[in-house]
């Protein structure tokens, strides 16, 4: 559970966090981590509910499938460890049970098959109205190569894999009507950096790691108030092909939000385009304290001012 | 995943049965269990939406999360396994993000704590109109303590825990407007046997078993298709309060459908009642073949004929 998402009761995590925890580790993460010796299993849950998530006059079928999926796999890939399995909820309304429910199931074998995860449980249900769709998705790593957004040390460059914006660019796209851009494709389907957190997580010199699901303005307040520190951003280097406020503030690129080691950034970042092709970026760095300082070529940037906002 | 409940593809368990299977058994059981040395993970899932599985002016938000907690606590109990925490999804329309949402998470709290189980992680976003939950339950044991429904074997009693029928006794009282009703209160809120499940776990002399949950007319078959084994059901010894349709046909009962070693039952039922005050009775015999034989004081009693229906 992500901190923040029970918001409607602010102290959730206190409620609960009496109750005897078996073993798991407390809320506020990517995953929840149950170690088992050596070994971690890491698990996650994300519903995506028709008319807020997608529309099915917008994604397809199979789109929707790829995306709920693939939403769950970028938190297992988030922790460093390897996507195993999944199980899936799903709740139709009669106008959803004959060839939607059929795109679907295809689309999420296709996923899960390019994933290498098998389907190991579930419910299926009526509904009413809207289709309703959970995932959960569960992975396996030793449990020293486990990445958690708290482990953020003070001089670490702040990175991220590939690109940012193109996802909520995409969005623009199709609320403009223009379905068929590399965004909107890109929006409608997602991607989990499968490989490269496996790759990550196998290296000490990366300390924390998170996906980026709300824009990265959003995602790394999580790592500095899990960490205990600050951070400073510098945004001319932020890798994207779009328009930065998409690339700082949009949501739902998935890319990997990651701090390491300064001077080990240079071969990291070599090494890992080396194994998997995927760009790292250095786009900031840990600072002592508690807040982010925004920099445009060296120029202090009110980032309200400037009109962003949240997708 | 339960057998069928993907009904709207035939062929998914094969579908999926060609990937990797990281460990996992494959689909069919309570739970899916996942062997870690001499340690097994169970775990299953659970979706409820508004109107399909509840009504908001029947029951309370705490009666609610009661349920869609114990529905899965259930499960995992008939596993034989320990539950140990639960990941909660719940999709909001804004007319229950306030005090509904409050309440619910208040009655999960009360039904997390006597149960003993974590809340480690889940999902809460917007809906349109109506409220989908859904629950993931994780249990653990020792692999040779899980029982499953393919281990009934030829001459086996069949038993169930408790008594049959007040959960859909209840329902029928509630459509018709007796709102507050023992039977009522019972199907709100459900209940699961969940030291029962791990005593019997323990137990060697227990083959196969599965909780009630729709009706004992319709759970024996996934004992018997799973098994490949027959049975033969002795209606006058059926547990019930009610009429003996509720307690055949009617499901939500969340009792356990057991079988085990028939040399053994006086003294599983002895020992059972005195560690948990719960009563195990014996209802019918594994038979070789395929087919269900319901004998009514000896008489052979087609089910069809006298009007079984599923409520």
């Amino acid at each position: 559970m992500k901190k923040g998402e029970f918001s409607f009761i602010s102290d959730i995590a206190t409620m609960f966090g009496s109750l005897p925890h078996h073993g798991f580790e407390p809320i506020g993460d990517d995953c929840t981590v149950l170690s088992m010796g050596e070994e971690a299993l890491v698990m996650t849950t994300d519903m995506l509910v028709e008319d807020v998530h997608f529309l099915r006059g917008a994604s397809t079928a199979e789109e929707v499938a790829e995306k709920s999926l693939m939403v769950n796999i970028s938190d297992v890939a988030a922790m460093g460890a390897t996507p195993m399995a999944t199980l899936l909820s799903i709740a139709l309304p009669k106008s959803a049970q004959g060839e939607w429910a059929e795109g679907f199931m295809r689309g999420y074998y296709e996923a899960s098959k390019r994933e290498g995860v098998a389907l190991v449980g579930g419910d299926t249900t009526a509904a009413k109205d809207k289709i309703a769709i959970n995932v959960v998705a569960i992975g396996r790593a030793p449990l020293s190569c486990i990445k958690r957004r708290s482990d953020a040390k003070v001089g670490d460059a702040i990175c991220v894999t590939g690109k940012l914006g193109i996802s909520s660019k995409g969005l623009v796209d199709i609320m403009l009507g223009d379905m068929n851009t590399e965004a909107a494709k890109a929006h409608r389907r997602g991607q989990a950096r499968t490989a490269e957190g496996l790759w990550l997580g196998r290296r000490s010199e990366v300390h924390a790691m998170m996906d980026i699901s709300d824009g990265i303005a959003s995602d790394i307040k999580h790592i500095m108030e899990q960490s205990g520190v600050g951070a400073r951003i510098f945004m001319e280097q932020i890798p994207t092909d779009y328009d930065i406020r998409y690339a700082t503030t949009g949501g739902e690129d998935y890319e990997l939000l990651l701090t390491l080691d300064n001077d080990s950034y240079e071969e990291i970042a070599e090494a890992l385009y080396n194994a998997t092709g995927t760009i790292l970026t250095k786009i900031g760095e840990i600072t002592l304290g508690s807040d982010v300082e925004w920099l445009d070529k060296g120029e202090p940037t009110n980032m309200e001012l400037r009109g962003f906002t949240h997708f």
